[in-house]
C-alpha cells in the first residue's frame, strides 16, 4: 500500500467518524477528501485564499465579436482595483485577497497595491489576420503565470481562485476549446457578454474564417500562441504551476477552463488540484467540464468571469475543510452509531 | 402601477446598472430581486442571520423505520450545543447565530444559552397505532414556532435558516409529502439517514399500514396532527409566521419542505419569503421542490438536515445582497455600456 492510498483511507475514516450519517454531506465529502490529497494531510487548511484576475486585450475584439467596446477591459481593471466590480465585492465578502494582473491591457493602469504589472504587450494581434502572439510572448506569459503561483505559495497562500478579464476572450476560448476537444466550433461559441442573434452569427463567422486561415496548429503551445490571449496564456502557466505547488485551485468559468485544457497538456496532473467553481451559462463550458469529468460546485447560470464564480464557491471549500477539522466524532460527542 | 410593481422595476434597474453584462449574475440576480421584494426596499440587508434547529422525537421511530437509534435525537441536540455538529461548524463559519429548539425530545437537555425549551411532550405517539399528537399539542407547537419568529424579528434578525433534527422524521415527512402532493407513497420514501434495502422495504410497509389505519385526514392541520412531529409542526408555524414578519427564510431540506407544504395552506404567501437552500438526496424532496416551482441554490447531494444546507447557502444570500448594495454602476465607475 503506498502513501497516497494510506492517506486516502485515513481521510475517508476521518470523514466517516464525524457525527453525521455516512455520506450525508455528499459532494462536500468528496471535496474534503480532495483537499486532503492536494495538501497531503489529514487536516487541510484553506483559510488563506487569493483570487487572481488576469486581464488582457484581444486583437480579435476589433473584428466585431463582442457586445462591449474594447476599452471596457481597462475600465474594468480600474473597477477591480477600486473595489466596485462583482469579484471585488465577492472576494471581500468571502475573505479572499484580490490581485489583479495586467497581462497586456491596451491602456496601462497606474500602479496600485492590488495590481501586478506583467504586461506582455498592448493587447494581442487579431488572429483573423495573424497569430495572436509571437512564440516569445507566449512563453513569457506562461512563465509570468507560473512565477505568480510560486510567489503565492511562498506567501503562504493555500487556495488560488483564478479568473479572467478581456473583451473578446470568449472568442479566443471558443476556438481553443474547439481545438482541444475536437468539437464543432458552433458548439463552443456563445453570446459572451451579451451578443444578439446577428452578433452571434458574426462572431461565429469571424472564428470560422480565423480557423480556416491558420488550420489546426499542432500542440497546445502553438494553439495558445495562435489563438490565445496574454491573460489566457498566463492562466495556463498559472494553472500548471499551481498544481506543481500543490495549491488548491478554484477554477472560475469558461475562459479559465479553456486555459486549463492547455495547462493539462503541459502538466498532466493539474486536474488533481482543481476545484470547479461553477457551471457557466456559456455553452462551451459544458463541453470542457465533460472533458475534465468535472462537476462544478455551483450551477447558478453565472456568465461574468472575473473570478466571480471562484470567489462565490470559496465558502464551500472552507466548509469542506471545516467539517473535517472541527466536527465532533461519534466517540468524542458520545453519539450512538448506526444500528447494524 | 402599484408599489410592488414600482419596487420590482426599481430593483431591476438597480441590478442592471451594475458594472456587469446584463443578466450575467444569473440566479443571484433573481435572488437579489427577491430579497428586495421581501424587505420592500432597494437595499436589502441580510447580515443578521440565525439558524434554528427544531428537534423532536417520533413514536414511529420505535417501529424500526430508522437506521439510527432514537437516542440519537437527544445526543445530537447536545452535540449542536457543544459546537460539534455539521450545522454548528457551518453556522460558525458562515456567520449565522445558532438556536436549538427542543420541541419535544424524549430526554430533556440541561439549560444552555443556545437552547430554547419549547417542549410539547416527550416525543410523539407512533402514528402506526394512534395519531402522533393531540389537537392541543399540534396547536401549541404551531404557536411556539410562530412565537419564535416574532421574537426573531424583534431581535433584529433578517434571515432565518430553518432546520430539523429527529430520528424517524423522514417517515413523518414522507407521509405528509405524499398526502400534500397526492403522490404515491413509494415516490416520497427514501433511505433517510442510511437504511439498507431491507430497511427501506420495512419503512415503506410501516408507512403504508399507517396510512391505511388513518386514511387521508382532511386539511393541513389534521394531517399534521396525525402524522407530524412536534418539530415539524413547530417548523410549519415558524414558516408561516416568518413570512408574515417578512423575514428571509432559508429552507433547509426535505423535512422543512414537508413542513412548508403544510405552512402554505396556513399562509398562502409564504413562498414569497422562501429561499430554497439545496436539493436533498432524499427523493421526496424533488417532488416538493417541483410542487413549489422552486430551484434550490445548491445541489450537492446533501442529506443531513439540521439546517446544515441552510447554513451552507447563506453566503450566497449575502452575495446577492452585497452585489446589489456594493457594486459600482456603469456611471460611478466610468465603464462603457454595451454597444447598440
Amino acid at each position: 500500500m503506498n502513501d497516497s492510498r494510506e492517506l486516502r483511507d485515513g481521510l475517508r475514516r476521518r470523514i466517516d467518524d464525524k457525527t453525521k450519517p455516512l455520506g450525508s454531506l455528499g459532494r462536500l465529502e468528496d471535496l474534503a477528501l480532495q483537499l486532503g490529497l492536494i495538501q497531503r494531510t489529514l487536516s487541510p487548511r484553506v483559510d488563506d485564499a487569493c483570487v487572481y484576475v488576469f486581464a488582457g486585450d484581444h486583437g480579435i475584439a476589433r473584428e466585431g465579436v463582442s457586445a462591449y467596446p474594447q476599452a471596457v477591459t481597462g475600465q474594468m481593471v480600474r473597477n477591480f482595483l477600486q473595489g466596485g466590480a462583482a469579484v471585488s465585492v465577492f472576494a471581500r465578502l468571502g475573505g479572499l485577497r484580490l490581485r489583479v494582473v495586467d497581462a497586456g491591457v491596451i491602456e496601462p493602469c497606474p500602479p496600485h497595491e492590488l495590481l501586478e504589472s506583467r504586461r506582455i504587450g498592448a493587447g494581442t494581434a487579431s488572429f483573423l489576420r495573424e497569430p495572436a502572439m509571437s512564440a516569445a510572448q507566449c512563453e513569457a506569459a506562461l512563465r509570468a503565470g507560473a512565477e505568480l503561483m510560486i510567489q503565492a505559495r511562498a506567501e503562504g497562500t493555500q487556495v488560488v481562485g483564478l479568473g479572467d478579464m478581456g473583451i473578446g476572450n470568449t472568442s479566443a476560448a471558443s476556438v481553443l476549446a474547439s481545438l482541444a476537444l475536437g468539437a464543432p466550433l458552433e458548439r463552443c461559441v456563445g453570446r459572451g457578454a451579451g451578443l444578439d442573434d446577428a452578433g452571434l452569427a458574426r462572431k461565429l463567422d469571424v472564428l470560422r474564417r480565423s480557423l480556416a486561415r491558420h488550420g489546426a496548429p499542432t500542440g497546445a503551445r502553438e494553439r495558445l500562441r495562435v489563438f490565445g490571449g496574454f491573460e489566457i496564456a498566463m492562466l495556463a502557466g498559472a494553472l500548471a504551476e499551481a498544481a506543481r505547488q500543490r495549491l488548491v485551485i478554484l477554477v472560475d468559468g469558461f475562459i479559465v477552463s479553456a486555459a486549463l485544457a492547455i495547462a493539462r497538456e503541459l502538466e498532466p496532473d493539474v486536474l488533481e488540484c482543481c476545484v470547479f467553481s461553477h457551471r457557466s451559462a456559456e455553452p462551451g463550458h459544458d463541453l470542457l467540464l465533460e472533458h475534465f469529468s468535472a462537476k462544478p460546485l455551483l450551477d447558478l447560470s453565472l456568465r461574468l468571469g472575473e473570478g466571480s464564480g471562484a470567489a462565490l464557491a470559496y465558502p464551500l471549500v472552507r466548509a469542506a475543510a471545516s467539517f473535517l477539522n472541527e466536527m465532533a466524532t461519534f466517540e468524542s460527542a458520545a453519539v450512538s452509531r448506526k444500528e447494524s
